[in-house]
C-alpha cells in the first residue's frame, strides 16, 4: 500500500483545519466544555464500505491538540460494515470536538472514494480490466483522492499533465494527424515517460498501431466497438476503454476485454462514506 | 449576488493548478502544440443544472497564460440546459489545453453542487423551508462549496466553528443540562453570535424554549415529530430539521412546517454537472 | 476563556521570528554564547495589568529550540503587580536569547490590548454596557488582539466581514433607505447571521425598530442622544454606542444604558504593557 | 524615501485582508450594493500628522478589485492637516466598501507611528541626536513599521538579530566579561556587520572605547550620567541612549550630546492617526 | 521546448527576491538613485554558452517593478558567443538595479547547467546516446534545472520519485532478489509508469531481461563490460549507464552502445555560465 | 560557528522534500519494501573535505518520518577523509529510502560549498586576507550556502541588499560622482548600517578616502594595482578585492595585501562534496 507521507498531507489538512476554525476557533466548545475533560471518541462506520484517510484524520486531531491519541483499528484499504470501528481517540474533550468535523470530512470523503472504486473493482473482479482514476478529481484533494482509489482496489492513471504524454484529440487536430503528434511526442519524451494516445475509431486505432506507442485510450466506444478495437491491438499496447464509463455501464465495457476502464465518477461524483463519531466516555 | 474576491480564491486555484502541472508542466502539450497557435474554445453544459465556479474558470486559465481573455456568457446562478453555452476562451492554444482540467474539475464540482441544492430548493418551493448547507464540506473548499449553494437558491449555515454557535448533544453533556450549556454559550458570546441548539426530542426542546436562543435543530426527527416541535415552538426561535435528509425525504421534511432543512449531502455527495469544452477553431 | 489553537497562532509566530531571525540568525548571540550552556529566565511584568499571548511567548521559544521548557505562571486573563511572574522558561542559552524579543514582543502587545480592555471593563463595572472592540485592529494581528480583549474582559465585536452583516450609512445611501437596505440584507443573511444597522439620529432609530434586526449601532452620539435612544428602543434590540470612544469619555456612554460600547481604541492605540526579561541563573 | 517593495508588502497586505474577508467575504456589501455601481473616496486626515503607508491601502483595493484606481496625493511623508487628502480611489462602490477598513488600518497604523516619530523628531530637532526605532516592533509588521519611522524623521537601529551585533548584558555575562564578548564578536562577524555594545555604567565604557567597536549603547542613563559618557567617549564611537525614553523624557536625554536616542515606544505603543474615508459620489 | 509556466515558477522567483530584499530593500539604490530615473540594461553573455531561465530573469524583474519592460533576444535554448545580447530591459533604475542580482543569478546558474549539458551533447552527438540528468539536483531549483537540461540538448529522467519507478540495490536487498522486487513493482504500478532496474553485474541482467521492465540502469560499469550489457540486451529495454560520470569519461562510455548516459554533474556541479549585465544608458 | 534556526530551514527542506515526492510520494520503495522494515544507514564520505548541511539532512529525514533517529559525527565544519562517517540514521527503511536523496543533496552541495571555500581560505592561509562570499548565490539557497562559506572557514559579505551599503559604478553614475554618491548615502543609512564603495582605478580611490566609508571594493585590479591601492588607503578603510576570482588566481591577489577577496565561485560554482549512503544494516 502507497503511504501518504506526512509532508504532503500537512498542508493540505492544515488548510482544512483553518478553513474551519478561521481567527476565533470553536466558540462553541470553548465556552462549555472544561478545559480539562477528557474522553474517549470512536471512529464508526455506518455502512459497508472500504477506508481511506485515516492518516488525515490522525493528523487533523494531532494538529488541533498534541496530546490526542489517535489509534487506527481498520486501516486504509481495511473493509468495514456498519458498526465497525475504525479508529479511537483519547484525549482533551475540547481538542476531540474541535477537530471531529474535519477529521471526519477527509475521512468519510476519501473513504467514499474507496467505497466506489471498490463496488466496481468487485463488480468487473471476472473480467482481466482493472479500474482507473482520471484527472476528473476534486480540485486540492487529487493526491488524497488518488491514494483513495488505490485503497479501494483500483489502478492509478496519471497524477497529472507532467508524469505521462496523453495525446487527445485536440493534440492531434494541432499535429495535423496521429503519426505527426506520436512523432513529436516522441521526440520529447524522457525514456521513463510513457505516451498513450486516445482514438475514437478503428480507422484512427489502424493508423496508431504501427507507431509503437505504450497504451491506447479507446474514447467513447460501446462493448462491441471495444471487442473489435482489443482484437485489433491484438495485445501490442495497453487498452482502455473511457467515457463517461458509470457503476452501471462499467461490467459491459470490462467484458470487452480491455485492459484498463477509466472512470471519472470515482473522484469526481461518488458520495461520502457515511462514517460517524461514537461517544465512550 | 456574493462576490467570491480574488484574494480569497486565488490560493485554491493556483493550489489545483501546482496539482495538476506538477514540475514538468503539460508534457503532452508542449510536445505537440506549436506555442504561437491561437484557438477559441467554449464551456458547454451537457446536462440541465445551475452554474458555479465561473471565476475559477476564468482565473486558471488567466494563471495559466494571462493572454486568454475569458467571457463568461452565463454567470453564477444562471439555469442552462444541454448546449448552453457558458463561456467563451480565447488564446494561446497551449494554455487553454493546460489549464482546461483545472477550469473543468472547479466548473464541474461548484455547479454540481449548485444544480444539486436547486434540486432540492425547487422541490420545496411550495413550503416555508429554505434548504441550507452544513460544515459536511470537502476539505478545502468550503468557501467555495458554501457559494455554489447559493448560486443553487439555497442558504448558508454556519462557515465554520468561529461564526456562530451551535450547541450539540456532547456539549450538552459536557455541560450537564441545555440549561447549563446555554447559559455558558451567553456568557461567552459576542453580541453579534448567534446561539442554537440542537434536540432530539420534545422535551428537550421543552426545556430550551425558555432558554431564548436564536434557533434549533431538531435533529433526526421524521415529519410528525416534527409537525409537533414546530406547533411547540410557536414561531419563538427558527426552526432547522437536520438529520441525512436526502433530495428523497426532502419534501416530507419541509412540508412539516419547518424554516429550514439543512442538507450534507449538497456538498458531501452531490455528483459533478457534466460541462465539457467544445472547439471553437 | 477562548483557546487560540495552535494551528492558528503557529503561521503568525512564524513569520514574527524570520522576521528578527532574518537569513543569517542571531549574530550575536552565535559568536558570543557557547552552544551548551543552559539557563533560566523569567518574564516578570514591570507594571499593573492583565496578561494575554502567553501561548505565542511559549511557541516562539518552543519554534526558535524544542528543548526550551516554558511553564506559565500567570495565564491569560491573570491579574499581574509590578513584580509578578507570568512564566518560567529553561534550557539552551542561546535560544532563550534568540527567541526573547519575539516572545515580549507578542507577550506585551497582546498583554497591552487586554490591559487597556480591563481598564474600561473595570471603569464601566457598576453600568450595564460592556466594553467591546471593533476591526480597527493591527493588520495581521485580528485573532491576536480580539482574544486579547476578551482576556481583559471585553467581549467581541464582528471578527471580520463575513460572519456578521452591520449596514453602515454608506449602504444605505446605495440602497436608497434604511428599510431597504434592511429588506437587502435579510434576504440574503443566512440564518445565523445577525443584522446591526448604524444609526445617527433618532429619525433613523424610529425608522429602523420596527424592521426587527438584532442590534443598533449609535454612532457618535452624546449620553444624553443615547438615553433618549436607549428609551426609544426599549430592549427591543442590542443597543451599541460607537464612535471615537477613548478611556476618558467611555464611563459618560455607558452610563446612558447602552448595552455595548465599542471601542476602537482598545486595538489601535493601547499601548504595550512592559513586561520584561529576568534572568536567573 | 526607501520604497517598499510590491514583493516585500503583497504577503502581509494579503493575509490582513484575508483576515477581513474570512471565507464568505463581505456579507453586507454582497447583500446590499449594485454589482455595477462606482463611485469615488477620499482618504482624509481628521488631525495632524505625518503618512505613511499609503502603498499598503493601495495594494489592499487593487487586490480587492483590480478595477480600483488609486491616487496618491500627500505621498509617505508627507505633513498633512485635518481636512488633508491623502488620496483618492475612483471604482466599484462594492470593493471600494470591501477594501476600505483594511487599507484604513494600515494607513492609521502606519501614519500613527510616523506621526509619533515626527513629534520626537521635532522636540530634539535642536541636539545633534537622531531618533532611532528598536527591535520592539509589531509582530508581522516590522518592515512596515520601520519604514514610517523614516518617514517621520526617524532612523533605523537593527532590522533584525541578523543584520548586526548588539551585545547586551547577557551576552556579556555569557562570555565573562565585555572584553571578552566584543573578541568573540569580531572573530565572527563579516566586515560589513557593525558591533554595537551595551554599557549600564562608566566603568563598563571605560573598558570598552579601547576595543574599537562601531557604538556604545548606553542603558537606562539619565542625563547627567549621559553627559558624562558622550565626553569620555569623545567621539570614538557613536553614542546611543536607550531604555524607556518616551515622548516626556526625550528632549533631555537628546540634550545630553548622544548621536541617537533609540525609543521603543516609537514602534510599540504609538497611538493611531485618525484618517478617515469621505464619500465623493 | 518545453514551456515554464508561471504559475510553477513564480513562488520560486518570489522567494529569490525575498532572500535579496530581506526586510529594507536596496538600500544603497533607494539612498542614491532618484525614483523618476529611467534607464535600458542589457544582459550580454561574457562567453560561449547556452542559454536557459530567461523566464525567470525577466519574471525577476517584473515582480520588483511592473513597469520594467523586458525583450529577450536570445531565447532558451539559444547559443550564444561573448558579447551576444541575451535580452534588454528598459524602466526605472532604481527597479532595474534593485533586480539586477536575482536576474543574473537565474540565468547564470541555469545557462550553465544548460551550457554543461551542450558540452556533452556535444561531444557525444556521434553515437546512439542521449545525456540525461539525474536527481542529483540543487534543492530547490529541480524544475529549473531539469528545464535547462532540456535546453542544453539534453533528456530528463524522472522529476522525483512519484513518476517512474527505479528500482536500486537496496529495494533488490529488501525484496530478496530482482525478480521479486521487479513483481512488487508490477502489482502496484499505474499503466502509465516505467519501470527501470538498476543492475550492476551480467548475471543481474541476465535475471532482469525476461521480467520484461522499461529500462535498465548500468551502474558504474567501464565501456567494455557496457558493450557486453547492450549486446546482452539487444534492444529488449532501453539502456542507461550511469554512475559518476564527467565530461573527461562521457564519450567512452557512450560509444558503447547505451542509449542514455545519465550524468549527476549537469546539475550538481556543473558551473554558472558568465553573464553581465550592461549598461545602454 | 553559526546555528542554523529550525524555523529557517524548515521551510526550505519541505520545499526540496516535495519537489522530490511530488504528490504520489516514493513509488518504488512503497510497493517492493515493506512498512515494518528497519535499517541503519551511513552517511560516508567519498573524499576530502569540509561538512556543512547536517541539520538540513537530518531534518529532511525527521519530516520525511519522525521515528528516524539521526547521530551526527562529523558536524558543520568538520574536515574529513575519504570514508569518514558523517552520520547515522536509524528507523523505517522506507523513510531512509524515501528521504536518501534530498539528505544527499543538501549535505553535497553544502558540503561542496564548505570544501571550495576551504581549499582558498587554506592556500592564502599565509596573507592577511579572507576569503568572502558574495551575492552571487544559488536561488533559495543564499541563507544555507552562505553558513557552508563559515563553515569552510570564509567569511560573509552581505546577505541581501538590506544589511549594508555598496555603492557600485551604477549608483556612481546615477549620482554623479562617488561624494554624491556617499553623501546621499550617508544621509539615508542607519547608525548600524556600513558603507563600502566600488572603484576600479586609484584616482577614484583618492576621492573616496577621505569621505571616511568604512570599506572598499577594489574591482577587477590586478595584483601590482591592489598593492598600490592597499598602499593608498594605509589602513583606513577595510580593502576588498574583487571580480572574477578563481581558486587559481586567489593566492596572487590576497598576497596583494588586502583584507578581504571576494569570490563568487564559492556559492555560483563551486562543484558538489561526493557523499554517499552505505548500508549498514
Amino acid at each position: 500500500m502507497r503511504s501518504l507521507p506526512r509532508v504532503v498531507i500537512e498542508p493540505i489538512v492544515r488548510a482544512a483545519l483553518l478553513e474551519d476554525l478561521g481567527r476565533a476557533g470553536d466558540l462553541t466548545t470553548d465556552a462549555i466544555v472544561p478545559a480539562d475533560q477528557v474522553s474517549t471518541v470512536q471512529l464508526v462506520s455506518r455502512e459497508p464500505g472500504v477506508v481511506a484517510g485515516t492518516a488525515c484524520a490522525e493528523l487533523a486531531w494531532h494538529l488541533v491538540d498534541p496530546a490526542i491519541e489517535v489509534t487506527i483499528e481498520a486501516p486504509d484499504g481495511s473493509r468495514v460494515q456498519p458498526g465497525t470501528v475504525i479508529g479511537t481517540a483519547t484525549g482533551p474533550t475540547r481538542g476531540l470536538l474541535t477537530g471531529e468535523r474535519v477529521a471526519l470530512n477527509f475521512l468519510g470523503q476519501l473513504s467514499g472514494v474507496a467505497t466506489g472504486t471498490a463496488t466496481i473493482a468487485d463488480a468487473i473482479a471476472h473480467t482481466r480490466a482493472r479500474v482507473a482514476d482520471t484527472r476528473k478529481t476534486v480540485p486540492g484533494l487529487r493526491a488524497l483522492q488518488k491514494h483513495a482509489v488505490v485503497c479501494g482496489g483500483g489502478s492509478n492513471h496519471r497524477f497529472g499533465l507532467d508524469d505521462a504524454v496523453l495525446i487527445k484529440d485536440n493534440h492531434v487536430a494541432a499535429a495535423g494527424g496521429i503519426t505527426e503528434a506520436v512523432r513529436r511526442a516522441k521526440a520529447h519524451a524522457g525514456h521513463l515517460v510513457k505516451i498513450e494516445v486516445e482514438v475514437d475509431s478503428l480507422d484512427q486505432l489502424r493508423e496508431l498501431i504501427p507507431l509503437g506507442v505504450d497504451a491506447v485510450l479507446l474514447d467513447n466506444m460501446g462493448p462491441d466497438l471495444l471487442r473489435d478495437a482489443v482484437a485489433l491491438v491484438d495485445g501490442r499496447m495497453i487498452t482502455e476503454a473511457s467515457g463517461r464509463i458509470t457503476p452501471q455501464t462499467a461490467v459491459g465495457i470490462a467484458e470487452a476485454g480491455v485492459d484498463l476502464i477509466s472512470v471519472g465518477w470515482l473522484t469526481h461524483s461518488s458520495r461520502v462514506l457515511d462514517i460517524g463519531l461514537d461517544w465512550v466516555g
